[in-house]
């Protein structure tokens, strides 16, 4: 069955009644991935009553959550991720760990489908009884996809999972959303360096933990190796994140299957070093209070674009400021003042 | 007299009444320095009475403004900030030009005074009747500091100046305040390069249209070049922001005064391209858009903490959410439910 038809299928079920919480949980506890579907397939709904059982669910899950390392990985089209990440994935596996790969991709809602956590790209791997696949949520906005995403990350931790892996393909914000919920940022990079034409979107290489130039066999090892040194030079050059963990550049063939346990020793040592010196402690703390804000902010948002009067104020306002006819300031109070009435002094 | 000085004077003459504002908007239309000092003086006050008329006389002078080039300088303490706007602001005013600095210092709130935009570190340029200087307001937030700028900017454009230099030494998110508000940022580092033990700030690199390195004299040319030549490889692995500029690294010695007409052709090759490619009209009409969405969301949030019942709330969500005893959705939910009245479901 493919990831789509097995959603259909959850769906239906789930349609005929919403399960019950304290079996769910316990299922999930239990490692069964029937009902790990099942608890993903609820928090991705958007009905009213799944979605009071998947809170539900999670605060029932929650003591349970934390134990996975998070690693997120980014890569642009063409650069091998699915490759990498079942090369990675089975190299884990193969060591005795379970492994979850989950996605970001908000273009999944238009399309309908996404091509990130998809089993038929990653054939081998999904047919392994100790790895988990499940394509990116759809979810209209960013930010909805990132919480549904964010919310899975803990049923699959819930379950047992030793290795979670968020992928993203780099449309819109997608790789910043993966960096606020991961321990670990990887970037996939293909040989290419600085010769390739569209060079690297802006931002990303500073979220980096680590770098990986991905197919550097055969006769792409001269170009890798150089890729290798210009990334490190602008890596050097930028403050790091920790004290205790400088991102380095490493080369790998995940088509060869070289270069995997060292990365895997990078993200141990990732691991360790943070862990040691409190830092990852204080790194989920402060993703988890910034997803809140994050939520608060979508609230007080939608519930400004649900008020009719300033929906009808907003597109004449963000005109005229654009446009150079309204200060921003001024345009700012008007739509305060209808919506919040009286109006106050900044 | 110094700028505090100066600043004092004016909320003296401003607290005996409030100006007229067809008055003001016509004196500082004319260049005057007293009257742009006065406006600059109630955008920045907090009293309501003060506010009214500064965001009438913002409307008034609006279509006056959008005419002088817009300059972000950052650098870190040590770089020879001070030094180099001093002499670029000399260069720019022998050859006609006016010229205005303004900072942004959020550091000013709690100190009371700012070495940014201080006059006794630029004697020279502050005598110079071609050119005003203005230290960084305070303001409590960065928020509030960088609206008062901006309001600043605009009043000092519709004065007729030609050039706004906008500094800051690079504390918390300020850069990015100012990259927010001006059309070329320029990023001005010491010769030490890669080996300079703190590094760049993250993602401040990525914000440069140009790196000025300074200090590019006598012993410290190898090292001045090295460190060009790194940060040219930096800058060339990462996507441009537009097709028709690509950000550039260039030497100088403001001691000297050397490097200081390329930096200005710089400038102009920048402005230029932006604007024969339409994107400068573009930037400026997404930065006043966005400044109008700051304002929306800060108002937003300054109503949600005037609510007695939510900022009781905050401080023990926060703690639950950082301690991983509360899903971050749930705690957001709480409190918007509060706030806002009537559960809705995400």
């Amino acid at each position: 069955m493919s990831g789509t038809e097995q959603k259909q299928a959850e769906r239906r079920a789930l349609s005929r009644g919403v399960p019950d919480v304290g079996e769910l949980a316990r299922a999930v506890r239990e490692g069964r991935r029937a009902a790990l579907a099942r608890a993903i397939t609820l928090v991705e709904s958007s009905r009213a009553d799944h979605q009071e059982v998947a809170q539900k669910l999670l605060v029932e899950l929650l003591p349970d959550t934390g134990k996975a390392i998070r690693i997120g990985f980014s890569g642009a089209p063409g650069v091998g991720k699915s490759t990498f990440t079942e090369a990675f994935g089975c190299y884990l596996t193969a060591q005795g760990l379970k492994v979850a790969v989950l996605a970001i991709d908000p273009s999944s809602a238009r399309t309908g489908g996404s091509i990130l956590g998809d089993k038929t790209r990653m054939e081998m791997l999904a047919r392994d009884p100790n790895a988990f696949i499940r394509p990116s949520p759809s979810g209209g906005t960013l930010g909805g996809v990132a919480r549904r995403t964010r919310e899975a990350m803990l049923l699959v931790e819930a379950a047992g999972f030793d290795v979670v892996i968020i992928e993203t393909v780099g449309v819109g914000q997608s790789e910043t959303a993966v960096a606020d919920m991961v321990d670990m940022f990887l970037l996939l990079l293909s040989p290419g360096g600085g010769d390739e034409l569209q060079g690297i979107k802006r931002g990303i290489m500073e979220l980096a933990d680590l770098i990986v130039v991905n197919k550097a066999d055969g006769d792409l090892i001269p170009a890798a190796k150089r890729a290798r040194l210009e990334y490190k030079t602008a890596l050097h050059l930028m403050r790091p994140k920790y004290p205790v963990w400088a991102p380095d550049v490493l080369l790998a063939s995940a088509l060869k299957g070289e270069g995997l346990s060292e990365v895997w020793e990078a993200v141990q040592g990732h691991h360790k070093a943070l862990s040691e010196a409190g830092e990852l402690a204080r790194l989920r703390a402060e993703q988890a209070q910034a997803w809140m804000w994050t939520e608060i902010r979508e609230g007080l948002f939608a519930a400004l674009k649900a008020d009719k009067r300033a929906s009808d104020l907003l597109p004449e306002l963000e005109k005229a400021v654009a446009e150079g006819r309204e200060t921003p300031t001024i345009a700012a109070r008007r739509l305060l003042s209808l919506v919040l009435g009286g109006g106050k002094a900044g």
